[in-house]
C-alpha cells in the first residue's frame, strides 16, 4: 500500500462521537452494560455502519460479532482486529469503541478505494469485555479463545438473577456463526488507560505483552474492645496489622519498573471510631511482567505475614482469587506495530499493558499485537475519559500500516 | 459503722439478673435503648425496687431518677451515688446497672439495719449515659453538671428524627424535681471496660481521674486510577499515604503508660480491588491522663502529616470533631475508695479510666470518685460482657465503706 494512504481522522472522530450517544450520560460519558436493550442499539450501530462500506456482518453464540472483507485468497485464515463497544456503568467513549471503530476505519479506507488484501479482514466486537453486568470479564474473546467454556458464560447471573444466556436472546444478540479458531494475526488498538504516554509526551505504546496479575483477598482478626480502657500493650487491633501489611505491599510494587501493587479495597469491622478494630479485610493485586517475578512479589509479601502476626498478636487469613499468567505478545506483530510507529513519525514507546484487554485472550490462540495512545491524565473507566482526536487518529494510522503489512505479507 | 457490715452478693446478683430481663437479648445480653419502651420498664423496676425498701423516689426534668434515703442532718448536701441503667443496642448486663444497683444495695443495707446516715443519700439513674439512641452521650448527668442546657438536650432527635423531648414525654420520665447542684460527693462504682485488672488478677481499681480525649476525622484525597496502568512512580495512592498515618497513630499512643490511640473507623472510595484509591476518611480517637501530654500527642500526630502529603502527593485534612479535657477526681474521695480498698483485703491498683462516665460530669460540681472491678475479658458494649458475682461484691463492699465514711464526716 502506499505509504500516504492514511485513516480519515475526522471520520473516526465523528463516529466515535456518534456512537457515544447511544447509552450517553449527563456528565457526559457513556453507560452501555454488556447485553442491555443499550449495547443492543451499539451492536445494531456496528452491524449498519458495517454493511453500509460492504462488509458482512455475522454473530456467534456468545454474541461477538465479525465483520468481514473478504481477501484475495479467501481460504486464508484471516487477520482479525477488534475490541468492544460494551461500558463501565459510568464509562467513557473511547475505551474499547475506540478499538472497533479505529477497525472500521481501516476496512473502510480499504473497501472505498477499492482495494483487496490478499488475506481476509474481520472487525470484532467481542461481548462483555468489561465484566461490570457478567462476570467473567472478556467473556466472550475468552469464549473464542477456549479461555471459558460456552457453556459456563451462558450460566452466568448478573446481580438481578438474570442468566448471561436469558439477556443474549432478550436483545437476539446471538446467532450461529462458527467462527472457528484459526486466526492469521489479532490487533487492538486501545487507549493506555494509564498515564506514561501523556507525562513522556509520547503518542504511541508498541504494547509487547501484559502483565501477569495475581489477586488476593486478606482477613486479620485481631480482638474487638473499647479504645479508652484499653491500654496499647494489651491490644489486638486488627486494623494497625492491616496497615502494617498494606504499607509492604506497596513496597514489594515497585521491586521492578513493571511490577506494580494495588490494594483498592479495605473494609473495618465494626468501623466504630471508639472501638478498636476486630477484623479488617483488604484486596491486594499483584502485576508483574513475568512470572518469575510475580513469585517473588508473592513471596516477599507472604514472608512479612508472620512477622506482623506475632507482633499485633492476630490472625491472619490470605486467598488468592485470581492467577493470570504474564502474557508476551507476538514477536513478528509487535515488529510491525514498532516500524509502523517509526515509520509514522510519530515519538512511541515498547510498553506493557497494566491491565487486561481481549488481545490477552486472543494470544492464546493468535500471532496478537496492540497498540496504545494517550488519553487525558491517565483516566478511564470514568465518564471524564478523554482523548485528543491527533492521538486517536495516529494510532489508527499505525493500526492501518500494520494490519495491512500482516494482511499482504507472504506465506511462511 | 461497724466494719463487719456488708452488703448482700447474692441479693446484688439477683437484682442484676432480675433488672436483665428488661430487654433481654437472645444471646444474653441487653438492649434498654435510653427513652425506649424498654428504658421505660426499667424505669419503672427501679422506682418500685427503691420505694420498697423506704426510699422517696424523683425525677427531674432530662428523666433523671433520684431516690432519696434521708439523713440526720436532712439540710445537708446529699451524698450521691449513680450510674445509667440504659444500654447500647447490644450491650450487657452490667455496663451502667451495676453501678446503679449496687447503690441501691448500700442504701438497703443502712435501711434495713435502721442506720441513719448523718447526710443524706440519694441513689441517681442518670438519663441516656450511652448516647446510642441520643446524642450527647451522659446526657442526663451533663444537664445535672450545667454541661449541657436542658433545651439542648431535649432538641437532640434519634435517627428516626424523634425528638428527646418527645421520647421523654411519650413513657412519662420526666417530672418537676429540681434536684439543685449542691452534692456533697458522688461515688460510681463500674465495670472496668478494660483488660488491666483481669490480666493482674486484681479486684478493685481505685480511679483517680479519667483520660483527657481529643477525636478527629481526617481526609486524604489522591488521584483515582486503574491498578494496571498506573506506575507506582505517578500514584497518589489516598490509602498508602493514610495507612502511613493510622501506623504513626499507634507510635503517638505509646508515649506514655496512660496514653491511647485509636484508628477505629476507615472508609476508602471508590473501594475496588483494581482502582487505586482516590479517597480514604478514617478516624483519630487521642487519649492521655493529662492536657499536656494531649498536646504533645496532637503535635506528633500532626507534625507528620506534611512529610506524608509531600511524599505521596496526596491532601490532608484535618478536622477535630472533640475535645474533652483530662479529669482528675477528687483527692479526699479517691483516698476513700483507696482506704476501703486495703481494708477490704482485696487486690487493688490505682488506675485512671479510659472511658467516660457520669462520674467525669459530675466532678465538674461536686467531689468524686469511682472503683472499677474486672469484667471478663475486658469486653464491654457486647452481648457477652461478663462480671464475677464475687468482684461485684467486693466493688459494692469498697462502694459501701467509702460512701459510709463521707456520709458522716465531719463538716469542714
Amino acid at each position: 500500500m502506499n505509504s500516504n494512504f492514511q485513516i480519515d481522522g475526522d471520520r473516526l472522530w465523528a463516529m466515535l462521537m456518534d456512537i457515544a450517544r447511544i447509552g450517553a450520560t449527563p456528565k457526559g460519558g457513556v453507560c452501555r452494560l454488556a447485553l442491555t436493550d443499550v449495547d443492543a442499539r451499539g451492536r445494531a450501530w456496528f452491524r449498519e455502519r458495517c454493511e453500509k462500506i460492504g462488509l458482512e456482518v455475522r454473530t456467534d453464540a456468545v454474541g461477538n460479532q465479525f465483520a468481514r472483507l473478504e481477501g484475495s485468497s479467501a481460504e486464508l485464515p484471516p487477520v482479525l482486529i477488534g475490541s468492544h463497544l460494551d461500558s463501565q456503568p459510568t464509562g467513557g467513549k473511547f475505551d474499547g469503541v475506540y478499538g472497533v471503530l479505529a477497525g472500521i476505519e481501516v476496512a473502510q479506507v480499504l473497501t472505498e478505494r477499492a482495494i483487496t488484501p490478499k488475506r481476509s479482514l474481520e472487525i470484532v466486537n467481542w461481548t462483555n469485555e468489561e465484566g461490570s453486568r457478567f462476570l467473567p470479564v472478556m467473556a466472550g474473546s475468552g469464549v473464542f479463545a477456549g479461555v471459558h467454556t460456552l457453556a459456563d458464560v451462558l450460566a452466568q447471573k448478573d446481580k438481578d438473577g438474570i442468566g448471561f444466556g436469558d439477556a443474549l436472546n432478550a436483545i437476539s444478540a446471538a446467532e450461529t456463526y462458527d467462527a472457528g479458531d484459526d486466526v492469521d494475526a489479532y490487533f487492538e488498538v486501545h487507549i493506555e488507560q494509564g498515564p506514561v504516554l501523556e507525562a513522556a509526551a509520547e503518542t504511541i505504546g508498541v504494547v509487547t505483552g501484559a502483565l501477569g496479575q495475581r489477586w488476593f483477598n486478606c482477613t486479620v482478626t485481631g480482638f474487638e474492645a473499647h479504645a479508652g480502657p484499653t491500654p496499647m500493650s494489651l491490644r489486638r487491633d486488627a486494623l494497625q496489622a492491616a496497615c502494617a501489611i498494606v504499607t509492604e505491599i506497596d513496597a514489594v510494587g515497585r521491586i521492578h519498573d513493571d511490577s506494580r501493587s494495588t490494594v483498592g479495597m479495605i473494609e473495618c469491622w465494626p468501623n466504630s471510631r471508639n472501638t478498636i478494630p476486630g477484623t479488617v479485610s483488604f484486596s491486594v493485586d499483584l502485576r508483574h511482567s513475568s512470572d518469575e517475578g510475580l513469585d517473588q512479589m508473592v513471596e516477599r509479601f507472604q514472608a512479612m505475614l508472620d512477622l506482623i502476626k506475632e507482633m499485633r498478636n492476630v490472625e491472619i487469613a490470605v486467598e488468592q482469587t485470581n492467577d493470570w499468567p504474564a502474557c508476551q505478545f507476538d514477536a513478528q506483530c509487535v515488529a510491525l506495530v514498532r516500524e509502523a510507529a517509526i515509520q509514522s513519525g510519530s515519538k512511541w514507546r515498547d510498553m506493557v499493558s497494566g491491565a487486561g484487554h481481549d488481545a490477552v485472550n486472543l494470544a492464546k490462540i493468535a500471532p496478537t499485537a496492540m497498540i496504545f495512545v494517550p488519553c487525558r491524565d491517565g483516566i478511564s473507566h470514568n465518564e471524564i475519559e478523554d482523548a485528543k482526536a491527533e492521538d486517536l487518529t495516529a494510532g489508527a494510522n499505525v493500526l492501518l500500516s500494520a494490519v495491512w503489512a500482516r494482511l499482504n505479507r507472504d506465506l511462511v
